[in-house]
């Protein structure tokens, strides 16, 4: 129940974040959809996709559409509050990244995968629906930036896989993983943390 | 079997688009071969890889491996007749969208999956084959570009779906909705029509 | 049993080259791993997708990030002594090229396709990794360069198929084809061998 809050709280989170993003690439109406759908399903098309779980999961459930559509109409009426574009961004990006890291884990625990593999899956459920926003935007993939991003959802991961030795009642489990991946993330971009660098402090050579 | 027809006939109308657009980026044999492949099965793998249809459509036969490459020699042989090449392009693209549009309608109705998500399948597996293409061709995908596209599969999907209710036979039906699809792209770019758009008339800022 | 040992060596021997190229561009050690695991397991799990062998394989068994992790580290300890990167970089990327292409085919062949389908198969996983890696890094796909690539791993298969018919044993098959696709590409760079072209030698237009 809280399971498919937080899918569908994911799902409306990363849409907004596509929306951001096109507005700032000044796509028309359609552009906007477009991308608010593909950072939205994107992360869980190519898990399901992976784990075999076909049709994938928005194909099944009218929520999904349902939800980008009412997230973008809303994200586009309130347009001018969103002004400080860069940092509403970052915060929806975020909370879709901590949802979608735990969904992730969760489907693969399913089907019987290992847990590391499971924190990979996850990652990539997090991950992949803004990296495919940011390539079809000609944008460098957020997750090569220079702050810590899918190592938050790999450092969840390994709470969530911890933590759930000790019995503790999933929804309470569910919370505090994505609030670690969230409050780890925002750390790491506001005192830009990021992961030690095998270069010399020399301009890049590409 | 028409619907047979219709399926190679877009398989081989992408192909011709894709080695017109590989011509124009001046690729050697093989990427031009590439180019025409990826267009032309792109969009359809996608298909079958989200429902779950695998192995994918054109590993199961080969006319497709064999439509696609006499289109190419052909396309390549008679290249100097194809000299307004973004004319020609836009026709053969064109003919692709509204084929694969109704067959990915089909495919996805077949699979017993709701209406509105058939008709997402439908614009997904016209669409993604051009967008790889442009993607591999390092160009904008024209999808994104400014005249109505992807809202052209929307269309035409609607259409298709209001009327498969009159029981009308489906050869008519596919024919008809093709060609919707069709006419409106070929109108939206001679008379410029776009989708309304969210910004002044200001230089874009990205 | 030697199946096994090539698949593990064609995954290390690719996460080399992903990290060589990572290196390249001076992305920090969670972006050199990140592009390690696609270039690894980028065409597999391509391969996978498309005959619907899900969940993929590097899924199933931990080896493939155990091999991949362990690859990293050593590359990177022994980066002073990869100087000459591009080389180091052409020649591990060449020999997962031969080891993936002969997978490729023989999960094709154990799945009942085609053998010209399963030519395709091998290429595709041959090439998706380093196609994936190159997109990631924002390099122009490393098999639309000039010199010839996957067309090594189409003659590959041909000589695969060819031999096969005459009932030599697998082991012998599966390396001398791997060894026919490493020499063909190492002389197509070699002797800067490409394919014929349509084109004047004119500077190009794009």
């Amino acid at each position: 129940m809280l399971f498919d809050i937080l899918d569908l709280l994911g799902t409306i989170t990363f849409a907004v974040s596509g929306v951001l993003t096109a507005l700032h690439k000044r796509l028309d109406s359609f552009g906007i959809f477009i991308i608010a759908f593909v950072t939205a399903v994107g992360g869980g098309t190519l898990r399901d996709v992976l784990i075999g779980n076909t049709p994938v999961g928005w194909m099944l459930e009218l929520r999904y559409i349902y939800a980008i559509s009412i997230a973008v109409v809303i994200a586009l009426l309130f347009r001018n509050y969103l002004k400080h574009l860069r940092t509403s961004l970052f915060l929806f990006d975020t909370l879709g990244l901590g949802i979608f890291t735990i969904i992730g884990i969760e489907k693969g625990l399913e089907v019987g995968l290992h847990p590391i593999i499971c924190i990979i899956l996850g990652t990539i459920s997090a991950c992949f629906g803004g990296v495919s926003r940011d390539i079809l935007c000609a944008e460098i993939p957020i997750i090569f930036r220079k702050e810590i991003y899918a190592t938050a959802c790999i450092l969840g991961g390994l709470f969530f896989l911890g933590f759930s030795e000790l019995h503790i009642p999933k929804n309470i489990l569910y919370l505090s993983t994505a609030s670690v991946i969230i409050v780890i993330r925002i750390l790491a971009v506001k005192y830009k943390l990021s992961l030690p660098s095998f270069y010399k402090n020399t301009p890049t050579s590409s």
